[in-house]
């Protein structure tokens, strides 16, 4: 029996990798006088995978990676002006109001009336407690975590400091490589919540997975129902 | 009597403040070809207190605030290839080792072995854990607590969390704003270690605190008498 029904944040209740795509897209505009758009695009990926061991994940780090590539693709002609732009663009990434997935508060409110709810959700601290402020949601959880890595060992930490079985785990989000592969392979349950966008970085080619542990839902709506079924 | 006795971990159990005060030196040297030294200083400051709202603590936000700065006070002039060296800064101080300052090892083993021993740490979640692992003190701590900020909520919550009472919480930490008198005005007691700069934003003036829950030390050898007398 399922005990305790966790959610990822970041495109699993509220939209995020929106809010990148829509940046990412004003940065490859700004760097028109430079390169390619699909340049662009490569560079900025390669220069955050570079970054990531650094940086982590989140907007701060995604903010510099942008200035990095910046420099780059221009071969040392952007201006201080587009540098200034970048940073602005990144500002207003984290002030941005967060909205809320259709279903997101149904979904934990229902669930939350016959399990412990937890949220467990990657990036960076400051803007993650931020954003669950905004969220409204706070309330909703019995335990919050934020984490910097969604891998097997974090999973593994997160349920030991509760005292919490894997086996009486199920993991909600829309990552198959943060949310659902690591605790299927520590012995949990996972639903993924596909979102309408994936960042390359957590792209997984599609898998088999153990149906008795794991559920695929097109929406929040449906996760009540899959939850009592898992 | 005392129970948990909580360390900080930037400038108190390793050296952090050293590294931005290095670093904003190098910026001070880069940005001379534009304006003078304490300008610098100022305006960073500034610029960092203006941003902190968004940024958090932490060297990601600290280097944007850099970059923000040198654009300011080149007035639009910094060059790409300047941005990138503060960039580079950025990314050295993320890398630097960490250097545990004087004792404090045998000062966390000491009081290890009569109390629960607690990291209670401010800034980026990402780079408090990359530091927290290379300064090999991980193991000795019962709990661990990596937040975005210091302030009476904090410690409220994160002793509610563990079931702590207050009165039986001592804090040891190198600022009196962030690890002394929020944790004195809930009701806990604290002993404070100057270190030997403090970030102006830490900076409090001096004041009368009570001696029956403070006392201050020169260094953490003197820690294990202090804990016992309090």
């Amino acid at each position: 029996m399922i005990d305790v029904v966790a959610f990822d944040g970041d495109d699993t209740l509220w939209h995020n990798e929106g809010l990148f795509s829509v940046t990412q897209e004003r940065f490859r505009e700004l760097l028109t006088p430079y390169t390619e758009p699909t340049v662009v695009d490569e560079r900025l990926f390669e220069t955050e995978m570079r970054n990531l061991r650094l940086f982590g994940y989140g907007i701060k780090g995604f903010t510099l990676s942008m200035i990095e590539t910046a420099i780059e693709v221009s071969e040392g002609k952007v201006t201080a002006e587009e540098v200034q732009r970048i940073i602005d663009a990144g500002k207003s990434m984290i002030g941005h109001p967060v909205e809320l997935l259709e279903g997101a508060q149904e979904a934990v409110e229902a669930v939350a009336r016959s399990h412990r709810v937890m949220l467990i959700t990657k990036g960076d601290l400051f803007d993650q407690e931020s954003k669950l402020a905004r969220s409204g949601l706070g309330d909703l959880f019995w335990k919050i975590e934020i984490v910097s890595e969604k891998d097997e060992r974090t999973y593994r930490r997160v349920l030991d400091f509760h005292g919490l079985s894997a086996e009486a785990f199920l993991m909600v989000g829309n990552s198959l490589r943060s949310d659902v592969l690591p605790v299927l392979a520590i012995g949990g349950r996972a639903v993924h919540v596909p979102y309408h966008i994936t960042w390359a970085h957590e792209h997984v080619e599609e898998i088999d997975l153990p149906d008795e542990a794991f559920a695929t839902i097109d929406d929040l709506w449906e996760l009540p129902q899959v939850v009592a079924s898992l």
